[in-house]
C-alpha cells in the first residue's frame, strides 16, 4: 500500500513479535527503536485490538517524526517522555494530533478489521510524499493514556515496575529506568534476588544489568533467563536499595 | 540474487510463514496481498515442494503484475479470479504464461533444491527490469489447478469449505468468501456452533466475521481461536443459512 | 541507524533465526548467502555472546565485500574458504582486517550490550557510503578461529561432521561438503544410516542430498527430518564410503 503511493520509500519492519493485543509490549518496541530513526521518518505502529470500534485512529507529530496507529495507549509513553503530553491525556502544547478522518487518505474501501492496510499504511504514505499533518483530519487535543503499572518509587526507596518484554534471547526487559538505580541496588523478580547490576551479559550466570535500551533487565549468562525463572510480560520487577 | 540483477529495486517479504509444502496456503497469503501491489509488480511465490522434478517453473502475466514460480496450483486461484482460468486449466485468452526455459534468465548454477534463489529469483528481476516476458521461455497453453476442496453451496443452501490459514492472533480464516453469505447466516467451525456474523473483533466472545481479506474468518475476542477449538489449516468450516 | 546516515542504501535482512550465542549457526547463515550479493556489499553478522566484553569489533575485506562484526569465529569460515586465512588465525596476505576503534564511526553513546546497533550498523553504514577501510580503525592481523568440529576424513575414509542448521522445512543441515563424497556414500545421522545420495527431495522417504548450499542435508520428503530423527543443531553426521 505504502509503495503504491510513495514508490521507493525506504519501509523498515522493526517487529511483527508484539504479543497479540500486547499494547504496553508494543510501545516498548517503538520506544527502543524511534530515536534511531531520521528525524523525517513516519512510524507506524498497528497493535490493535479495538480495530473497527469506536477508537479514533490518529497521527502524533513528535521531535523524531509523526506516529500513525490507533489512539489506545501505544504512543502515550513516547508523548510522555518527549514532555509532550499531561498524565491527563492533554497534549501540551495543543496541535500536534489529528484523527485520520480525511477520506482523500484512506484506500477506497475500509474494512472493519485491519486499518494497519487501510487507513494507516495510506496515511503514513501521503504524510511521507509531504502532504501537510493538517490535511490528514481535525486537530485532537487529547490522547488515550494508558492505565498505569509504569515504575514507581515508594517511600522506603525500593522501586516496583514489570516485565515488558521477553527478547530473542530469554531476556527480561522491565520498565524501570537503569537511571534510577544506584551501584548497590539489588534486583527481585518473580520472588526470586537476582542480585547487583553488572555491565555485561559475561559476568555471571543470574545477572540483572541496564540493557541497550535503557531499561533494567534480567538475563542468564548464554541462556535465557525468562526460562529459568519462568518470567512473562507483566511479572512484577523490584530493586531494593541497600 | 535480485539486487546484483536490479540494483535499487523495492524487495517487500510478504510472509516466510507459510507451512511447510502447504500450497494453498501460500495461494491464500499471495490473494491476500497482490491487490494492494502497484501493477508492474513482480510477484515471487516459491512454495514448492516438487523442486528438481519434473514441474515446471513459469510466469504468468496478470492484470496486477507478473507472478513467478512453480507451475504446482500455487497462482491458479488468483488466475481463476481474475477470470483468466477455465476450471480444466487452460488459459483463456491464451498467450499470458511461459516456461522459466531461457539459461540467459537462470544463475549459471541452478541447484536442484532451491529454484527461489536459482531460477525464480533471476527470472523475476530480469522481469522488472524490463525484459519482456516472451524472453523468458516458450508460452504454456495450460496451468496446473489443485484438486478443489474449495467452497461449493449444496442444494439445501448450506456451505462447505475449510481453513486456510491460521494467522498471528489465532483466527482461523476459511475459503468462504463472506459475500456468499446473508446476514442470518451460522458459521459452524469442527464441529462446533460459532454463531452468526459480526463486524468487530470486540462484539462478542467466539464470533465469525467477514475478514480484511473478504473471507469468512473464526475469531476469539482477544483470544485465540485456533487453540479454543483447536483449528487447524484444513479443518472444515460449514455456514447454515436459516 | 544505518538509514540516517546512508540514506537510500538497500538493506537485505537473511536472517534473525540462528539459535541464541550459535556462532557455528551464524557463520553457516552467512556462508549460505553472501556469495550471492554484488560484490560491494556490506555484510553486517552480530551473533555476540561476549558483547561489552573484550572480543574486539572488527571489520575485514574480502572479495565479496566487507564483513562487519564481532572477532568471535564468525567470519573465519568464510576467510578460510576465500583461502585468506591460516588455520592459525594470522590474515594472509595481511592488511584486510581492522578493528572499530575511530569513535568517528560508532554512536555517540555505545551501550555495553548492543555493538550491533551502537558500533556494527554505523562502521558499515560508514563503508557503504565510500569510506576507506583504514579510517574505521588500526590493522589487526590475526582473527579468531572456533575449535574445530568442521569436517574431517579419517584414514578409513569415513566423513565425520556435524549438523550446523535446522531449517524452516526440518531438514538437517550438516557440515560435510557434498564434493566429499562419491555416490556410493552412505550417510549416518544420529547414528541411524539415511541412505545413500539422491537428487531432490521428492526422491524417497529418508533422503540424504547435497542442498542448495553445497552441503550434505537429510530430509524427510514433505516431512521433518529434525522431528523424526530428532536432530539438532550440533549432531554427529558420518559418511561411510563403501
Amino acid at each position: 500500500v505504502i509503495l503504491g503511493i510513495v514508490p521507493g520509500a525506504s519501509i523498515v519492519d522493526i517487529s511483527h513479535a508484539a504479543g497479540p493485543q500486547n499494547i504496553a509490549e508494543g510501545s516498548f518496541l517503538l520506544q527502543s527503536a524511534y530515536r534511531y530513526f531520521p528525524a523525517d521518518t513516519i512510524h507506524v505502529g498497528v497493535i490493535d485490538p479495538g480495530v473497527g470500534t469506536e477508537r479514533l485512529p490518529i497521527a502524533v507529530a513528535m521531535p523524531h517524526g509523526v506516529f500513525v496507529g490507533p489512539d489506545n495507549g501505544l504512543f502515550a509513553p513516547i508523548v510522555l517522555e518527549q514532555g509532550l503530553l499531561e498524565l491527563s491525556g492533554t497534549l501540551e502544547p495543543p496541535g500536534r494530533a489529528v484523527v485520520l478522518e480525511n477520506p482523500a487518505v484512506r484506500l477506497p474501501q475500509v474494512s472493519a478489521t485491519f486499518h494497519g492496510r487501510d487507513i494507516f499504511a495510506p496515511a503514513a504514505a501521503h504524510l511521507a510524499r509531504g502532504i501537510p499533518l493538517q490535511d490528514l483530519g481535525p486537530v485532537l487535543e487529547t490522547i488515550k493514556v494508558p492505565a498505569g503499572r509504569g515504575p514507581r518509587r515508594d517511600e522506603d526507596g525500593s522501586i516496583h515496575g514489570e516485565v515488558v518484554h521477553i527478547d530473542h534471547f530469554g531476556n527480561a526487559v522491565s520498565n524501570i529506568p537503569g537511571s534510577w538505580l544506584n551501584a548497590s541496588a539489588t534486583v527481585v523478580a518473580a520472588g526470586r534476588a537476582v542480585g547487583r547490576l553488572v555491565e555485561t551479559y559475561q559476568t555471571g550466570t543470574l545477572v540483572a544489568l541496564t540493557g541497550s535500551t535503557g531499561l533494567v533487565e534480567v538475563a542468564v549468562t548464554n541462556g535465557s533467563a525468562a526460562k529459568e525463572l519462568d518470567l512473562h510480560v507483566g511479572d512484577t520487577v523490584q530493586v531494593l536499595e541497600r
